[in-house]
């Protein structure tokens, strides 16, 4: 399975893509950052984002898309903003027909090390050794995408085991 | 010049169709209220809404969209949803190549009231005038669309006359 994970924002729009290539197995494919033009309008900006995403998903033709649900720590202008390029990218997928998931920062922070208030240093720390990288994936910014597709991967596992452990308990009976 | 002002939103967005039909005439064209199903998921009520605004913006070919800038007065989740909302629009105006523009709330009442704190009875009732309806436009929601598209109209006239009192001081210079 193949996941583009899209860390929403409109000056910087993390994204990376992490394949599972085994049990417990994943590797880094890509990893990148999109930035839009802070010099043009809003609409414009957006059309940018959009055509970036849009490269990506054509290029590593992705099983999921998993993005970012940010409820807090912003100020309403900064959600604004952020809706907006979320809303860009699961539109984008909705449209192309691929699966969306949203998985919150808690989330990614609890599936990537175990903690959901692990800071920005633990989760690229982690990030860097699920996918047996040298060095923390450049640029940082982008290691919060690549979180969320390992977390998507790692709650894809986590779900499945519960499938099958609530298959076997119902057997039981 | 016609405009098409959205109030965005995800359960349910405002839409209203207004044009000059000459000066200080305003005349409504259209009105309605989009709504999406919320018992599906986020991308697809994304794409619901996109369809839907897409069928509008088609069928009326406005000169100008107007989209709904909000700040403040909301929680984080729902600056997120109305975000994603207004993102669709703004996207699909780019697309099509229709020039967008964003007014606050406080910028709509200012220039169909007159003042920046009016309640929604009171810019329904002007809307009502300014458009020379025997009622207030149902549905009431859209209502808000359609004092969009009146302050987008009201301000270009500004916006002309600004321009032309410029011209006019730099000719005497």
């Amino acid at each position: 399975m193949r996941v583009l994970g899209i860390d929403p924002g409109l000056t910087r729009c993390g994204v990376g893509v992490v394949d599972s290539t085994g049990p417990q197995k994943l590797a880094l494919i890509a990893v990148g950052v999109i930035k839009t033009d802070i010099d043009v309008s809003l609409d414009q900006r957006l059309l940018q984002l959009e055509k970036e995403i849009s490269i990506w998903i054509n290029k590593y033709q992705p099983d999921v898309v998993a993005v970012e649900r940010v409820f807090s720590k912003l100020n309403v202008k900064t959600a604004m903003a952020t809706g907006q390029a979320a809303g860009v990218a699961l539109l984008l997928a909705a449209k192309v027909g691929i699966p969306v998931v949203m998985h919150t920062p808690s989330e990614v922070k609890a599936a990537v090390t175990g903690s959901g208030r692990a800071d920005k240093k633990q989760v690229a720390q982690m990030v860097k050794r699920l996918l047996k990288l040298k060095e923390i994936p450049k640029p940082v910014d982008a290691t919060d995408a690549l979180a969320l597709a390992i977390c998507h991967h790692w709650r894809g596992v986590g779900n499945a085991r519960l499938a099958k452990a609530k298959k076997k308990a119902s057997k039981k009976k």
